[in-house]
């Protein structure tokens, strides 16, 4: 069997903690996926651990920080020494990315970033690989899910600016200083990462202006409804005139625009080139073990190299009876009764009715009901009686429904 | 320099001539981003070329043919002479992946097929690498292209199957027999390899059930947008008591639900997992270029192997003045000829009204206004001169606004 891959982690707050443990939680699937498996070699907190004594007995390094400094300086110490690294932090590669890129050349080792942009959305490895030749014109989207959860709070309360930020800080969506993701610097600092690899031009953070959401008013929410649009804290990277143009900006989207139904602290990312028209991620920008998870996608993709080998993992049955809802349309004579023994039925066999439509037709009605979720066989066996009753006029039809509401 | 790299291509037909033209294309950026340029070194189509001989002189083969026979020969005896493959046919994927996935194995190389699932929405990289370690519950989505053209049709039209689907034969969105598609074949067997990665366990079309949409009504749909439901065709895999369910089959989702609003010929599928929550992804399921692309994708992830370089490709100048399409909210005394004279400002600097919302608050008025796409220096003029206008009784605020609208 292969050794185990060391891994030696930097920063043990939030994400890293939640790291350390999806580790330890997939440690046998990342053997499976790799040939290898991982194990921790060491973390570096403010109060513990030395860092060379850690980058001496790892494999590879997974920064998780922040900031610039002294993570800057421990990347590119882990690099030149040969270790590929794995990190979540937009600063240190917004405005320092073209020396680490650098240096992970020169040393042959690979700098991955997955979420450092947009949490668990895969932009970064689409943008780089699946896109990587693409001659792309524009990437841009919702990058920071604070400012999109007070944005959509105040359309949907009314509330203003400042009550909405209270009540994302209680909720944890905003930090207790929220100042670079309100003021949309976090968002430059991922626009500024995103422009670089669609663009293949070096992008610093310092060359994308940005303007943040603490004058928008709920006036302007309520006039903007009035016109049919939904405000948003926009990150644009484009061509231009024979250059790149890179900004955050609050922006008004018209209802059938992709972006507009992004609500929450949800973040989205469009792509536009000729080759592709157009592709939309959308997912958490943001949590704990969602940060992690891309931060262990990166690992696992360093570990396994070039190769997706589709090795089976595990032999699992396929399950013929499971549940679902269903629309039921049925054509009934329309005479007392009918709908009660159809009901009967339905509740013969456990089934509960959502909602009814009857509608006359003639001497006819149309019956158009819902049902709640209940296992297929129950519904067919239930559907066969139904077609049965002296009652019907035409074959039932049914569609399955997802009932699941999201916000 | 490094030897430039063989591509074998197997197949002329559309995605074929279009993967052709886009080879030829980006070559320059192939080469930029794996350090060897590629060229076609020869093509297999039913009335030219030899399979043996493309072989022998090819570095790696691309097949564009489709079907079982002979691709499955093509692709099996191209794998073990060594020759990394790249396909998009995924009824060769749901019917022999497995004996596939084995070559590529034992030979040590690579067997890739974006564009066999979901066109250039890169789905099969996302779950493979970003998720391969993730606990995935539900891979889910609209799959198949023509018919999510045919069901938005017929739900903005209220016109008949039939005659939806002759107009969407007109337009190039179904082919002549278009019975794979609407029979819901072609989408089991996309729900067959996305099952088989994300749930790391053999999955074959022929556990695959499947239901289209030729039963559905106008009536259905009608009575649907009465309970607020809008119709899509569904693949689903997940993970049920112990075991998976795949299926296709039409189905109604509520407004709320973030495939609902994915029309026309677009795509969208839906990864569930503890560890990211929901990750949805749409694009163009289709198309001769877009399809190409996702094929020129997976071509560069094997010439580039392990490694995102980062390499500058180009010396972008930042573009500094772009031009915006701005609302503008402005509280002036309610006098009359304020709307003139702020009209007046607008107008000398080239700046054009859309929509104009007025009303009186007290011995005031609020004016509201979203301006057609400007110069933002031309904008930034205009506002600093209204904001001297005697009338003015607030500093003007104005947001950006994306005037782009989406079908």
């Amino acid at each position: 069997m292969a050794d185990p891959v060391r891994i030696g982690l930097l920063g043990r707050g939030t994400v890293g903690g939640a790291f350390a443990a999806l580790l330890a939680e997939r440690a046998d699937a990342v053997e499976a996926a790799t040939g290898r498996r991982p194990e921790l070699a060491g973390t570096l907190s403010r109060s513990e651990g030395d860092f060379g004594e850690i980058l001496a007995r790892s494999d590879l390094i997974v920064e998780l920080i922040g900031g610039t400094d002294p993570a800057r300086t421990y990347v590119l110490e882990a690099l030149r020494a040969g270790r590929p690294v794995v990190t979540a932090n937009k600063q240190l590669l917004a405005q320092h990315g073209e020396e680490l890129f650098a240096a992970a050349r020169e040393a042959g080792v690979q700098l991955r970033f997955e979420a450092a942009v947009a949490g668990v959305i895969p932009i970064v490895r689409t943008i780089q690989e699946s896109f990587g030749v693409t001659e792309i014109d524009k990437v841009f989207g919702i990058v920071n899910g604070t400012t999109n959860f007070i944005l959509t709070e105040m359309a949907s309360s009314g509330a203003a600016y400042a009550d909405v930020l209270a009540r994302a800080q209680e909720l944890g969506y905003a930090e207790a200083d929220p100042s670079d993701d309100v003021n949309g610097a976090d968002a430059a600092a991922k626009m500024a990462i995103l422009a670089r690899l669609a663009f293949h031009t070096p992008v610093t953070l310092d060359q994308v202006p940005y303007e943040g959401i603490e004058r928008v008013t709920p006036d302007d929410l309520a006039y903007a409804k009035e016109l049919g649009l939904s405000l948003k804290l926009l990150g644009v990277a484009e061509r231009r005139d024979g250059g790149i143009s890179v900004r955050v900006f609050p922006c008004f989207l018209y209802s059938g625009h992709p972006l507009a139904p992004v609500g929450g602290p949800f973040n989205a990312v469009m792509v536009e080139a000729p080759a592709i028209t157009e592709v939309t991620m959308s997912g958490p920008g943001a949590g704990g073990v969602e940060t992690a998870s891309a931060v262990l996608g990166d690992v696992v993709s360093i570990l396994a190299g070039e190769t997706p080998v589709h090795e089976t993992r595990e032999e699992l049955p396929m399950v013929a009876d499971v549940s679902s809802s269903f629309y039921l349309h049925l054509e009934v004579a329309d005479e007392p009764g009918v709908l009660a023994r159809i009901a009967q039925v339905l509740g013969d066999h456990e089934i509960s009715v959502k909602s009814v439509v009857q509608r006359g037709i003639g001497d006819d009605a149309r019956l158009v009901m819902v049902v709640h979720e209940c296992l297929e066989s129950s519904f067919a066996a239930a559907l066969a009686e139904i077609a049965e009753l002296d009652e019907m006029r035409a074959a039932p039809r049914s569609i399955r429904v997802i009932e699941e509401q999201f916000v």
